[in-house]
């Protein structure tokens, strides 16, 4: 009889109506009502990623879209310059290395953000590089660059921008043609509230450039396949119904909401997660924390993992913790999708339970307090 | 008010249980739940591909199993023989060209099975053949190979065979370990009675050699990141979870009807169309047809894909029709996944009712008589 809360990075809750949508009789793809669905959903793509140019939609997890980012914009050898600030964009280089692009890594410490100056400096002294690839908002470590400033300087160069969105879109602002950006990664488990198993891409006209020169071999994740499937409201390869069905749904529930709601929701959630932990004498992990997710740092002498079992298993809510070498040293509040206010004082009244029964001292109620204060007052 | 059927060959019925299920609230893929499900998931697996090896799952269609069937088991360069007798064998074709192997093609008339002495005689005039793909069942045509004959010639040579069971799996037995097959591909939407936006994958011993020494690069399919994964009960990267719960629930659905019932129950449906359509005076496409999918010619003056159209706009009644240059030219009946012989009688029923409309001549009632003797005499 107790509720369960899912607070995590992504997965995100799901709301009924999306849940419901997707427990509909299924519908053939290759019909009329599918591409119905599918044109709308196109329509709401290009509202979420402020662009007049297309979205691609792939049956994978983000990865797959990162995958098809790098293959279909690139030749073999290319140089390309990584940002890695943990372990998605560490992801991004070795999906680089393994078709053969020569990657210049840039390794920040976990939780640092990159100094745009430093990607301007290393393009002017690299003038050959092919692209710049970093995230938006890296999940592993709860930090958002600053991408705006990046996508100007990369933009004034022959280097195309690669960003992985997967948990920005939604969340923050990515207005793709206004910052011209060139290449953005989304995936559907994390603001668009649905379960994982979608995939988007989005391409400026500069990267569908590169895309009719690549040489990098690709059959599953080719875009100019997708690309003429999405001019008849299709796509190349048979599509996760259920899913996209879903995603029609909740793109419609977040424009309905406002997607300019949508972005000062998420800031104000975030802010008052941040005052909540300062009022409990924890501290943010991250130098520029993203709007999506809080890494806390686990006090000296906690055990992180041991926190995040008992937020679950006394109190039903599952956050993460951290992943390879943060494994224990920090935990991860997803604040991202569908989740408002009460999700909030939910997660801190447990956070106070559990931190209590861990023998970390602070008196009752003050993280609720300092929260309720961002979030009612 | 008015019903709607779906009886295409992919996507089939989804029974309420799965869809259900797949409506629950979302739980992370991180955990010992996800983990006990993906537990479970792969052992009835075993059962389905009756093997003792693992199979593993990818967030994509069946596509993306063809392309790691593929990539992840050849060199460049390896010379590879594909059996081509429809859409979806032409397609495994075009993955081997893409990532660079010397694909023979043997292209037989649509809707011929091959002979499997063709293929002994080219792997003894051609020893350095590194594989042999070849349809289990070819959706395109309602064709079925004898795979087991084949098999058994591949097996005693160096070259590995590649099947692509989609529609195969859970409709006819596909003996992975008795046979000696060595790649078997597999999709959701079929037999398994879920969505797409999942597939799989099930190599031999013999196969999982070639994926050690293989030098095609590979990155979301890769499949020694996936076999790693599995021994924790997960995926590599993140699973289509919900996708994963719905396939626990259809795969005890299939167990508990028992998997020899299954395959008798789906060889009795084939046969009632059969019989339905030979009363009707029409003409089966496939020269050793499939016992998944029926492909029927369209008499002479009649445009198909209209009877197509009106099965499903005026009887609500959904079958695929031709691709490519088949278009207009053969109608398909799915008889596969969630499906019973009340379909079949709807089939029927709406079938003379459209056939009657386009000017067709027959006696009322006459495939539904003899469906009728096959299913319940």
């Amino acid at each position: 009889m107790n509720k369960k809360y899912l607070l995590a990075p992504g997965p995100v809750q799901i709301p009924s109506e999306v849940l419901l949508e997707m427990a509909k009789p299924i519908i053939h793809h290759r019909t009329e009502e599918f591409e119905a669905v599918f044109a709308n959903v196109q329509v709401l793509l290009k509202e979420l990623f402020q662009t007049t140019e297309p979205v691609l939609t792939f049956a994978s997890s983000g990865t797959g879209a990162m995958e098809a980012a790098i293959v279909n914009t690139h030749n073999r050898n290319d140089r390309v310059l990584v940002v890695i600030n943990g372990k998605f964009s560490e992801r991004m280089g070795l999906i680089a290395e393994t078709y053969g692009l020569q990657a210049e890594l840039i390794e920040l410490e976990p939780g640092e953000a990159i100094d745009p100056v430093i990607i301007e400096k290393f393009l002017q002294e690299n003038p050959h590089t092919k692209s710049v690839m970093v995230e938006y908002s890296e999940t592993s470590t709860g930090t958002m660059n600053n991408i705006e400033k990046i996508a100007e300087i990369v933009s004034k160069t022959e280097a195309i921008l690669i960003v992985d969105a997967i948990t920005a879109l939604g969340v923050v602002p990515v207005p793709c043609d206004k910052w011209k950006l060139d290449v953005v990664i989304g995936g559907s488990q994390k603001s668009l509230m649905l379960p994982p198993g979608l995939s988007f891409l989005w391409l400026s006209k500069k990267a569908w450039k590169r895309a009719e020169i690549s040489n990098i071999p690709k059959f599953y994740f080719d875009i100019r396949e997708e690309l003429t499937a999405l001019k008849k409201n299709t796509t190349a390869w048979t599509p996760a119904i259920s899913l996209i069905q879903g995603l029609s749904v909740s793109l419609n529930m977040m424009k309905s909401f406002g997607w300019d709601n949508l972005f000062k929701k998420n800031q104000l959630l975030m802010q008052s997660v941040h005052a909540g932990i300062k009022a409990l004498n924890l501290e943010l992990f991250s130098a520029n924390p993203s709007v999506s997710v809080t890494a806390v740092k686990v006090p000296e002498g906690l055990d992180g993992e041991k926190l995040v079992e008992i937020l679950k298993n006394v109190y039903g809510v599952t956050i993460a913790g951290g992943q390879s070498e943060l494994k224990g040293k920090i935990i991860r509040i997803g604040t991202l999708g569908y989740i408002d206010s009460s999700d909030i004082l939910v997660f801190f009244g447990a956070l106070e339970g559990a931190l209590k029964k861990m023998g970390y001292s602070f008196e009752w109620g003050i993280s609720l307090a300092a929260a309720e204060r961002v979030l009612y007052e």
